[in-house]
């Protein structure tokens, strides 16, 4: 469906994916990555949880933005970065379960404005529930190489 | 302009907050609470950062969201919980500096749902500097002591 | 997927969308009602442009609106109605040529809270464009028959 | 607090407005217009109602993205123009009154994106009641004339 304008953006996007340090703070792995798409994973755990014990609506929606931001990433050109302009976050259950799993995918890139919708799941007893809606716009920022930061 | 209805708004209200695993794993603070209004800070922190070395976006929401629900939070009634249906986050500028800041304060509360706007500032050489702004829903869970979760 | 607690519910819902005096102004049709789900279309007209002659944002907005609130609407219970809370819309491209096409798709529904996405689209030489998404909080008032008002 | 890049922002975005046939249609009046703020009037009317009466959700939507967006337009150099890129609408209030007001509030001016609050009012035996809260964004287009379409 999308054609990544990057012949390497699956490498591209690990690589920044790597550079985040919340990620790793998280326990946070990318496990897919393909043009518009992006899957992140992170295993519950009790650090990140609200006064219920649940997963934070802030985490959630931290997992998600990045699935979000790397889903665009992917179809931008080499020698650009991508910046979040804005994200709302429905939340629609308690993230109770053994781990987050937040699915980016593209509903319409733009040379500088992609938007994207990521979706959130929380893994319990080997079945998927959908606890998440969010929408995002991203930014393209052309000539700016995301490894220089 | 906000009359709280629970006279121990406060207290409740920190203590809600002293369960929040993630406020403890972030470093925040809770530093004013007052009838429909909430304040907390966040030294800055590199585990909390995305590729470019400033807070991540979900970072700044994380805090921001509890901003939001502990102000909404204040003007339940005793024996009610707060839950985030939604929020938006709009970024304004990188989360670079000293501290983040967010500020929460009740737009209009009802019986049922909340609106709140939270806007986030990075503390930077003495001074503020607005970073995020975002506006959130919130429920009251009536019946339900936040501190049973 | 989803079933309709009123079996009565594509009456009420089209019931409910003749009483929406805008939908009349703006010469929108219900084109379909199905448990979950909505389309409304509104033929192309220049009274609702903004300054590019295309459909206003605005006007993309209230049909969108009106299908997520239609398609949340058909799952709550007899003697209910239905009230926005909360939407973002993103918009996508501009809003040119002979119809604009609203479909809602209820994402979640709840006792209180439905969350519906609606994507809108304009018909152009018999081809369909996204143009624009919705992610919206309907609100079930129980107890209030929507025909009271 | 603002600078305006264009001495003439009063007057272009003024004609702007007189170019959008949906602001006539729906008897929109542009009231005020400031350096990164708008604020526009419709007198109550029975054609933009909804299912009990009260102005439709999007009507409000549609006042509050031009005063966002004249807001934002304001702040904008010569030969460009203004785009709504995405909005979130809270309703707080049934829209009953004898007027809606919209008042459209740069929070953050850049060369490229433009975040504005809008809130929305309904004027009633001579009191004003927030009936709304929007945050939107805006996006320059360089080089394009508004009045060029």
């Amino acid at each position: 469906m999308f054609v990544p304008q990057d012949p390497d953006f699956a490498a591209k996007t690990r690589a920044s994916f790597d550079r985040q340090a919340i990620m790793k703070t998280m326990g946070v792995e990318m496990t897919s990555v393909e043009a518009g798409r992006c899957e992140l994973v992170m295993p519950f755990h009790p650090d990140f949880t609200q006064q219920h014990g649940y997963l934070h609506a802030g985490a959630v929606t931290t997992v998600a933005d990045s699935a979000a931001g790397y889903a665009a990433f992917t179809l931008m050109p080499a020698n650009s970065s991508v910046l979040s302009i804005e994200f709302k976050q429905n939340l629609l259950s308690p993230a109770a379960g053994e781990a987050l799993i937040a699915r980016g995918e593209v509903v319409r890139a733009g040379r500088t404005i992609t938007v994207v919708e990521a979706r959130a799941f929380m893994r319990k007893d080997g079945a998927e529930k959908l606890i998440g809606i969010m929408v995002a716009t991203m930014m393209c920022m052309h000539g700016r190489s995301d490894a220089q930061g």
